[in-house]
């Protein structure tokens, strides 16, 4: 494990501590587009991470980030990793440019978190997991959403089995920014933006019920253009076979955002709601969500007797962004594991790219079939 | 068009009458089991409706619904088909003794309503239209889902234009019952009843979105079994293809009541909920229901800027059963036209085993392959 032997931050010199007296762990921001702001933002002020430097080829928007969150900026990538100082990358660049910059910084010993989706291309999701073999790096890959509390508590109760037996996970992420796309814009082109909103959107579903049940076996799926600038599917629906439990994934750019999961078991039903407006303040994002158990409340031999009940699960809100980020600086230090590695990051991609071929073949695909064209 | 010319009732000895003088329409039950109770229940006391008689082969289940609901009873369907003063029947016998009694009420000259599924044995379904086809019998069948306010106000938001383009419809409908079906219930046998709860439950859905989208082309799904007694799919979820519109089916017989309707437009996202334990009583269901619609409350150039807005939509309730039973009634005297004929019916039925045969033969289904073997 190289990075525990020659970690890099080890021999910086400036020593920012944590509440307990631990040196924080030193990162830099790598692609400072609207995403990479909203994580900035999300982690900047975290007790475990020291936000030292960024870097984005564009020098207004390098310079307006190291002022809005007080850290250096850098001139080159390579600059970058060439610094002792400089631990691990956040890395929220577009989806293409993930293997070139995820392999250069693993070679300089810098541990990498990647913004969904890892890769798209097969190539691509190839080199980074030979990258991330070949050095030992701390690799994360950001799907947030199983942290939100709602869905950490879904599988809770199917651990404790107070819910019963599932048979069936509904889930749903749309919203309607395919309404203006343009010509040229990376998310209307297939190659680049697979489903367009599965790519985009679906993947965070895909992870949660990645979280909840696992990979599933097979998958099909249904594409609709619909009438937009660009070429690309911008609805999406796809039927996911589990073990014992039947998935379902919905992923529509033309509509008001949603997100939801619908879990049903033999005991009760939950069904947590997310207000979209709030999705990219995970501070917030939490207090803004509802997950509602619905159970029969009065039991009759008669059908027509039952009675359902409904109501909200008490939540405890978390921080679904810093938590991740959290997460992998505290990874860098050997002190946590992390929970979104490689291999999940390459099966959501592999569920993503099935349910795409399934659309355009027109038939059901087994999941294997695309992870063996994925696994180096 | 037999049915005007010879209409039995004008024959009729008893006149009751409705408010406007007019007589009513004589209609008796057949098939006095559960659903037959609720359906009486919803229309006994109808403005329109006299419920003359009723039939079961059971004495004691009869001799307890004339009691119940003040009828007389009949000792065979031949002397309740023999009656000249007997206009129509309402229908509520198991799904294999639909063609039979439908064929014999034809030739006697009754009108039919019949319980929804139509028939499921694809030549139970040609016999039924060929009678239907040959006496010119009003017949009606019982997809009152559609008549739900929720429904009835996505049908008009739609043709209104004000939620904007469709894109998707999502529907769930789900119960417990598969959890107490016991060895030899019809229920359990795939051939009686297609798919489990899509036979029984998943078709009102199908409806709904027939009565929105009309008939998908094409139709995908997966079924499970789940750990109960019977070797019936217990959990069935289908994709079908609209012509600019996706759907999405769930059925789930191992769950606490769901009946969910989730219509995503370019403008707005309505969701129709309903609270099942108030599905069999028709006249409050519409009470114990929701439509929310969510929409951009304020909007922003930057999407992180723009916030969703929820708000329940105002509905108006009506009686979804005893609204059929007396348009039904209604078309007997040529005074109303009923929506849910036999050509709805029947691509109904087609669509579920589109969906059977999708699931067991692991494929996409062309709808029209299973109308071809269903139409006369």
């Amino acid at each position: 494990m190289k990075h525990v032997a020659e970690a890099p931050w080890r021999k910086g010199k400036l020593k920012m501590t944590d509440r307990d007296g631990q040196e924080k762990v030193r990162l830099a921001a790598v692609g400072l587009g609207r995403w990479g702001r909203v994580m900035a933002a999300a982690y900047h002020e975290s007790d475990v991470v020291d936000l030292r430097s960024c870097f984005s080829r564009d020098p207004v928007r390098r310079g307006a980030f190291a002022s809005d969150f007080g850290c250096e900026e850098a001139q080159s990538l390579d600059e970058l990793l060439a610094r002792d100082d400089i631990e691990g990358l956040v890395l929220t660049v577009p989806n293409d440019q993930h293997a070139p910059i995820i392999e250069a910084a693993a070679q300089a010993g810098k541990h990498v978190y990647v913004e969904k989706p890892v890769a798209v291309e097969p190539a691509d999701v190839r080199r980074i997991q030979e990258a991330v073999a070949a050095t030992g790096i701390v690799f994360a890959c950001g799907h947030s959403a199983r942290r939100l509390a709602g869905v950490r508590e879904m599988r809770r109760s199917l651990d404790s089995g107070e819910i019963g037996t599932p048979s069936m996970i509904e889930a749903v992420f749309s919203n309607e920014r395919g309404l203006e796309l343009k010509e040229g814009d990376w998310r209307g082109d297939p190659a680049q933006c697979p489903g367009g909103p599965l790519t985009q959107l679906g993947i965070h579903q895909i992870d949660n019920m990645n979280y909840l049940f696992g990979v599933p076996s097979r998958v099909m799926g249904v594409g609709k253009r619909g009438a937009t600038a660009v070429a690309n599917t911008m609805v999406v629906a796809a039927l996911l076979e589990f073990d014992d439990v039947i998935g379902y994934l919905g992923a529509d750019w033309l509509t008001p955002g949603a997100f939801t999961l619908d879990l049903s078991c033999t005991k009760a039903r939950l069904r947590y709601e997310l207000d979209f407006s709030w999705w990219s303040n995970s501070a917030d994002t939490d207090a803004h969500t509802r997950l509602i158990k619905t159970e029969i409340g009065s039991d009759s031999a008669d059908p027509d007797g039952r009675v359902l009940s409904e109501h909200a699960v008490k939540l405890t809100p978390r921080d679904h962004l810093r938590e991740e980020i959290d997460e992998f600086a505290m990874a860098i230090r050997g002190k946590a594991a992390v929970e979104v590695g490689i291999d999940v990051a390459v099966s959501n991609v592999a569920v993503v790219l099935a349910v795409a071929r399934a659309i355009n073949e027109q038939r059901g695909v087994d999941v294997a079939e695309v992870l063996e064209e994925l696994r180096v």
